[in-house]
Formats: C-alpha cells, sequence, structure tokens
C-alpha cells in the first residue's frame, strides 16, 4: 500500500499570514501523496460582522443559517482555499482546491433537527475515495475548506476535524494513511499551562488517567476522541503536532503520536 | 477527435437565481463532455461596498486592488463557484469547481503597468489543457471562475470572456470545440432595439457591415472579436445565445452561428 499523509490545520494558522507560510513551507517538503483539509478561522466571523450577519450561538455551537452558509463558502471555500492552493502552486506542489460538492468526493446530509436546528449543517454520509485516489495518481494534492454537499444540491457547513478523520478513514482502505493534526501547541500537553510537557505517546490508557486527572482539557477531547476512533477504523497513525513541525513531526516523529 | 463545448455564462444570469436555475438545467442536458467558465455579476460589487471597499474605475474598467481581489476570490471562486457546483451535481452533472490555480490549470502574469495600473489583473499564459482533458476523461465538468494565477503564488482576477476563449482555443488541439456565449439576448441582433432581430450566421464581413451601419453596439464588439479570434485558432464554431437556450443552441443551432 502507497502511504498517504493527511493534514489537517486549525483556524489559529490560517489568522496568520506567517504562520500559514511556514506551515505551508514545512507542508511542501513532506515526501509522496498527501491531502490538506484547512479549518476556517475568524475571518467568517469578521465578514459577516462587517455583512452585517449575526452570528448566533447554541450552547456554544454555531449556527448556521443561510446567511451564515453563503459567508462560510465566500471564506472557507474562495478566500482561504485559494490562497492556500495558489501559495502552494509556488512552492511546487501542484494543489488542488475542493469542497466535498465538487466531483462529489464528500456526500453529507442535512443534519436533522432533534433539539436544536443548526441549520445548513453537515453531517458526513460518504466519501468517494476512488475519485480522491484519482486525483493522487496524477500527482495532484487536494486542499478541502470544509464544506460537504448534499444530493439536494445544498452546500453544508461541516467540521473540519470531522472532515479530516472522515478522509482519512476512508482513504485508508486504499493506501497506509498517516493523519496529522496540526495546531499552535507543540502536541498533548500533560501540562496545558507547559507547552515543552509534550506527551510523546498517548494510548487509550493513558488518554483515560489525563482526562480523569483533567491535565488533557476540554478542546482536546472532542479532537482525541476522533483521533482514537480513526485509529480503530484503520488509519494507521495519528500525530498531533505544532503546524510549524509537520514535516519532522511526519518523518521524524515530533508531536505526539497516538496508538492504539 | 471527440467534441467539447465550452460555455461562457454572464454575469446577469448569475445575479438571477432563477435564470440561473434555468441555465444549468438545459446545461446539464447538453450531451458529451463540457466546460462551463461564468463571470461575477454584481453580487462582488454589492458585498464590497458592504465591506467598506471602494470601487475604482479607470476609462470604465474596474481596478482591482488586493481588498477587491479579495472578495473577487471570495464571490467568484467561493461563492458563486461553488453554488453552481452544488446545483449542477444535483443536476447529476459531476461539476469540479476550479480556479486558473486549481491544478494549475490556467497560468497568467500580472498585467504590467503602462498608463494604468489595474492592479491584480492576470493576462493569460498558458492553459494546462492536458490537464483539463484529465478531468474531461474521468466524466467531470470544469466549472472555472475568471480567476487565475502566477507562478509567484498571486491569484489575478481575469475577464471570463477571454478565459473561455483562451481555454477553447487551447482545447481545440485535442478536440473538436464549440465556444458558446450565453447571455441574456437571442443572439447578436441586427436592430439592437428588436429583441427577435436575430443574426442567425454572422461571417467577417457582415460583422464590418453591422459594425459601419453602428447596428451592432458597444458590448458587443470586444465580445465579437474575442470570438472571431477564436476561430481563427482552431476554435470549430462559436455560437452567442440566450443562456435559456443553450441547449437548442448547441444542438440545433439556436442564437448566432459565426462563420470564418
Amino acid at each position: 500500500m502507497d502511504t498517504l499523509t493527511v493534514i489537517k490545520i486549525g483556524g489559529n494558522v490560517i489568522d496568520n499570514p506567517a504562520a500559514l507560510t511556514r506551515f505551508l513551507t514545512s507542508f511542501s517538503s513532506i515526501p509522496g501523496a498527501k491531502i490538506l483539509i484547512h479549518g476556517g478561522g475568524k475571518i467568517a466571523t469578521q465578514v459577516a460582522e462587517k455583512l452585517g450577519i449575526k452570528t448566533t450561538m447554541v450552547d456554544g455551537r454555531r449556527i448556521t443559517d443561510q446567511p451564515m452558509l453563503d459567508v462560510v463558502t465566500m471564506v472557507y471555500g474562495g478566500l482561504v482555499n485559494k490562497q492556500i492552493v495558489a501559495q502552494l502552486q509556488a512552492l511546487d506542489v501542484n494543489a488542488i482546491g475542493l469542497t466535498g460538492a465538487d466531483a462529489g468526493t464528500v456526500l453529507a446530509i442535512k443534519r436533522p433537527v432533534k433539539d436544536i436546528d443548526y441549520g445548513m449543517v453537515g453531517d458526513i454520509q460518504e466519501v468517494d475515495s476512488g475519485q480522491i485516489q484519482f486525483f493522487l495518481r496524477q500527482d495532484l494534492t487536494p486542499v478541502f475548506a470544509p464544506i460537504t454537499y448534499s444530493t439536494a444540491g445544498e452546500l453544508l457547513n461541516t467540521n473540519a476535524d470531522t472532515m479530516a478523520s472522515a478522509i482519512a478513514v476512508d482513504m485508508a482502505h486504499h493506501n497506509n494513511v498517516t493523519l496529522v493534526y496540526c495546531f499552535e501547541k507543540k502536541g498533548v500537553l500533560a501540562n496545558p499551562d507547559d507547552d515543552d510537557s509534550v506527551i510523546t505517546e498517548l494510548n487509550p490508557a493513558l488518554y483515560a488517567e489525563h482526562k480523569a486527572a483533567g491535565s488533557i482539557n476540554k478542546g482536546m477531547i472532542p479532537k482525541l476522541d476522533n483521533a482514537f476512533k480513526a485509529l480503530d477504523n484503520g488509519v494507521a497513525k495519528v500525530i498531533i503536532c505544532h503546524a510549524d513541525e509537520v514535516a519532522s513531526a511526519v518523518q521524524q516523529g515530533a508531536g505526539t503520536t497516538l496508538t492504539k
């Protein structure tokens, strides 16, 4: 099986042009097939504000009404995605920017309304890994914005972490997949106040201990749950690392490596 | 040689959701390989206004400074492009939205400053028709936003008519290409005040007569010059027609057909 690196980059890096350029330079040096999934960052909220579109939060989660979906489509699917693609081209990476709608790569359904109506939010149904394979075989590097689509022709806002793990799991049918979550810390920290307290290897038992002790904090929990689930579903390796160190994390093992 | 239909759709149709849906439905019924290039419409100007970005015009032409380029990238490369792709997916067309930066399909250079600095505007240097061929062979339908890129990693605003003819001319090395310009009239009119005065066939001599008589007006002249140049450069057929009639124009010859 060919190796494939699936990398998710978060909003904090997107919001900082110098950090984004450092990340993309590091990313471009990773050999072999790779896929990038980017989050959104604060630009969407800023653009929405300027356009007079109110951000509605319920229980800490953003509600995506149609005007907000339009902003997300503009900012994530347009501005952020195409700037990354153009920068990668200049770094000699033949990038192709995609939403899930493009070439039908990531199909979703609009989240059913139970207690909360999240609006135009997609729950992933199917990744067309054959189609993505076909891009990789042409030496193209897919760059995904966190947007999917429904069979009804709707665009749907989708969590970038979830999209990254769904793509990684599905690609694991064809490839030996390493899934990498990049963010602004050097890895999962044993002490959230000490940036150098990186846990180099984390297994489910150790993860449970850190959760019980409270040293792994709220924001990391859904990310890690997602990551362990990817390991259970065929992904060979999961790494959590600083965006600046993505190449050395993939090649030499910087950051936190998750094991079963 | 396989046939290929390259279709350009203008801003007036983009601005009218019902007209856009009618066009896309007609487009989806055209058999064989096809490529869509869309213009921008007024949404970019409206979004720029709301964001407090001033539109600067020199001699009737828009100057694209960096903030305006960001708006163009958001609106054309994001909102308009992805809405078209999602709608086509629902019509069973496996569309893939692209700017020239994606997969390195349309490379440009930033227009050199002579009398006027147009800003972030691209003059097309090279179309990678081999790459586009590869999408077509996979039964994908490329949908291009009028944005190109430079080797320096810049995104560049590019005229959609020019982009359509550049793509058509380059694809003519591989395919028997019909280039179609869709707009809100039934074709080139002999009398601009009579919507039914469509000139069904237009050759260079007749075009010169109409220009001399003033019956072919200002806005049509660059479009027609572009179109005749495409014919001179290997495109097999050029049609100018109403957006609603694109399928019948391609299959039965509605609108105006240009001949050498």
